[in-house]
């Protein structure tokens, strides 16, 4: 027995230093640090990094925010929301900690929600599961009841012409899950969403469902903004879940004719008062020029929004946060603002640019965060010549993990400060899992991971002192 | 209204102009062709990543895997993970799917896991979630109970000198949570698992308690192997939850003496016959030159061991079967190989490489995956002077996503081929996730996503057909 246990302790001892082999390719810091005549922010980038990921602070902030529930525009948990924030930040001991008001738009998903096939031979009367899109009209009281039409494509639908009048449609494309890149599966799709009822409509549809935009197959319904064209009658439009898709697409291959009941209650309101919130780390030497850091309040009202947009407010103040304990005195000022109303068209953005106090502000970049909160894979350095100024820090995001450095940038919200000249900037967390909770009733805090989290509220703490001194 | 809807309008319009560009760091199907010299293989990329992201084909897999539950080496488990996966071989049509004897260790849990603190003034009496080592032994029938000292380091221990005699010596060093690699916090903590019992043993300790090896502060304990010096006492051994490891801790502050029972029947049997399962696409023009994809078919008992390392496996074998499908005719041997009883110390690996049948094969190159099923990060090009031939593939990773190479690789199944001067490389997935679930009842299929294994799969596909035609 003690010869089988050397021999075994002898391999055993071995897996450790296997383990460390096997796991070369993953940065050492050594290997991070692998550019001598760049070193100058090194030191910066352990510190903060160390301080970050020893607690959960992002998630924790992450936390507190969802604790408020869900976050629609307009909504009691809006309002809660921005006090919460407001709270949180001043508590931090950040400066000038304020509201900024904003009129925003008021839609109210209402108590009736359903959708069912009716009379159907071969299943009779099923329930399908969908949710009303943000900014639908509802349908009359007693629901519209019509035969079903699938599409996939706007093209389809043009070719049918009048045979969808009086009729549903429904929108059926999926997104393609063989991009890599989930986001552009999105907006490959995403159209049917945003423009599919108006479309319809001009046909003479009465109604429309559309596929959610996931790539998985399961009975939860994504909800998101739609927008009406002026010239086209404004006709009811609802998600319905990819699994029920399927199910229903799959029956109107096998029935003639599939009848559906629709009844929504939605309706649009009076716009009404709400507020941006913001705070800052006054720059020492340059006050008046900024580094925007941000993420928008407003979530939609399936779940508390965790990673839409929970997680870029928690990591705008985990980031000031961070640069605040660590120690360090930015030259210009650091300012984390969280938008209200990006979901109904990124209302606080615009009051936020037009806003009577950015006089004598000069804005040299800004970072939305709006991608969710997953493991960042990239760092966006605004258009190509400002990139061509930015990529020199490009060894900073190494320790991090953060190999890529990339022209690219932007977000709903700070969109409207291009006009002024800032430079829009971005954090490209990985897309793999986003669209699996994106305005769903997924996007719960337990969605969210504390490490991932805090990664991105790291690298947006580095990447924002580095601007606040060194400037663009 | 029609006014507001139209401005609305214009907004919602420029919504998906602005997605696009805020997602730009993200690489376009352009960006990533960005080497116009370096093309030869990129059309075989797109079309084996098209196929592998449009169904979920490694989940299938794994999901086939996990269907016999834990698969502990030696258990039935085990046994019948071995003609699952050699029916699943064989219902793919690869070539000369096969058995491969080993003998393997044979360690039980047995009915009895159990510890408590025991007659504290302070809580009474307080169970405490903790598992048995593998390869531990258990206590006496009536258990160990005796006080308890908390040490973090070996020289910790080694300072208490006599002072752990007749006592339970609790480990308790956390993982280092500040380092972004998670793989180099656990090599950090490990050796109070793997050498902590002998180490206290000679000092004449009665048994251990070890901090489980996870980031996550839950009940869930996690085990993982030991050794026994030979020089010393075998005492037994236990992982403790790091929510209890925190209580514990926390006591020892507040109370002189806290005294722990602990009864374990773990046993060490007589080894046992089991099998590594093979299976391979034949190379068309030099079969005997060998590209071997692998991971490990045993996990622990705590759970499926879907990510340690059902997806390992499962990513071999989809792997092959994207090759085949996508009607690839690889040069040199493409082998997958599922070994047995690699958490006892690679009991399957050791067989495979002295087995009679590898007289005549050369493996040229080994990749084993057995650092999770996450979202694959970066490639392994094994030893420097190997990487130095390999790098110029770079470009083939980064419409994955992977944008970085680095020399590394390796894994403990593989690692006895190197004597044979097989190249060990590696595909690294990020590690934020994948100590929340190791060798714990947490690593379960619901832990593993569909794309990001598929990624992996696509990854191992892509390099191991390139080995394939080029050779090293």
């Amino acid at each position: 027995m003690a010869r089988r246990n050397t021999k075994r302790e002898i391999l055993i001892s071995s897996f450790i230093v296997i383990l460390a082999f096997m796991i070369l390719p993953l940065p050492t810091p050594a290997q991070a640090q692998e550019k001598p005549e760049d070193r100058s922010y090194l030191d910066i980038v352990g510190k903060v990094t160390g301080l970050g990921l020893r607690e959960e602070g992002a998630y924790e902030i992450l936390r507190k925010l969802v604790s408020v529930g869900p976050r629609l525009t307009a909504s009691p948990g809006a309002a809660a929301s921005v006090e919460i924030m407001r709270q949180i930040m001043q508590d931090l001991g950040f400066d000038d900690v304020h509201l900024e008001p904003v009129t925003v738009n008021r839609w109210v998903r209402g108590e009736t929600e359903k959708a069912r096939i009716i009379g159907s031979t071969l299943v009779g009367s099923v329930p399908l599961t969908i949710c009303a899109l943000g900014g639908s009209v509802g349908t009359p009281e007693l629901g519209v009841t019509a035969p079903v039409v699938e599409v996939r494509s706007f093209g389809e639908l043009k070719a049918l012409g009048e045979k969808v009048r009086d009729r549903i449609v429904f929108f059926n494309r999926p997104m393609d899950r063989t991009l890599v890149q989930t986001f552009w599966a999105y907006g490959g799709a995403a159209e049917q969403r945003v423009r599919g009822a108006s479309e319809a409509a001009k046909l003479g549809a009465l109604a429309v469902l559309v596929r959610s935009l996931t790539l998985r197959i399961d009975k939860f319904p994504h909800t998101g903004l739609l927008t009406y064209d002026p010239q086209a009658p404004k006709v009811p439009a609802a998600a319905v879940s990819t699994a029920d898709a399927e199910f229903l697409s799959s029956l109107l291959k096998k029935e003639k004719e599939v009848r559906v009941h629709l009844e929504l209650s939605c309706q649009n309101l009076t716009p009404v008062p709400s507020a941006n919130v913001a705070s800052e780390l006054r720059g020492s030497d340059r006050p008046d020029e900024i580094i925007l850091v941000g993420g928008h309040l407003d979530s939609w009202d399936l779940s508390v929004g965790a990673h839409d947009d929970g997680a870029g407010c928690a990591n705008a103040v985990e980031a000031l946060s961070l640069i605040k304990i660590a120690g360090l005195k930015p030259r210009r000022t650091i300012r984390a603002v969280m938008f209200m109303d990006e979901e109904f068209g990124g209302t606080g953005g615009r009051f936020y640019a037009a806003d009577e106090r950015r006089r004598g502000e000069k804005h040299l970049a800004a970072i939305e965060l709006d991608s969710g909160g997953f493991l960042p894979v990239a760092v966006g350095g605004g258009k190509p010549e400002v990139f061509e100024k930015l990529k020199k820090w490009e060894y900073v995001f190494k320790p991090l993990g953060i190999t890529t450095m990339r022209p690219g940038g932007g977000g709903v919200d700070v969109a409207p400060l291009a006009a002024q000249g800032t430079a829009l900037l971005g954090i490209s967390p990985d897309s793999q899992r986003y669209f699996d909770v994106h305005h769903s009733g997924h996007d719960v805090l337990e969605s969210v991971h504390p490490r991932e989290l805090e990664l991105n509220a790291i690298t947006l703490a580095i990447y924002a002192y580095i601007l606040a001194q060194e400037g663009i």
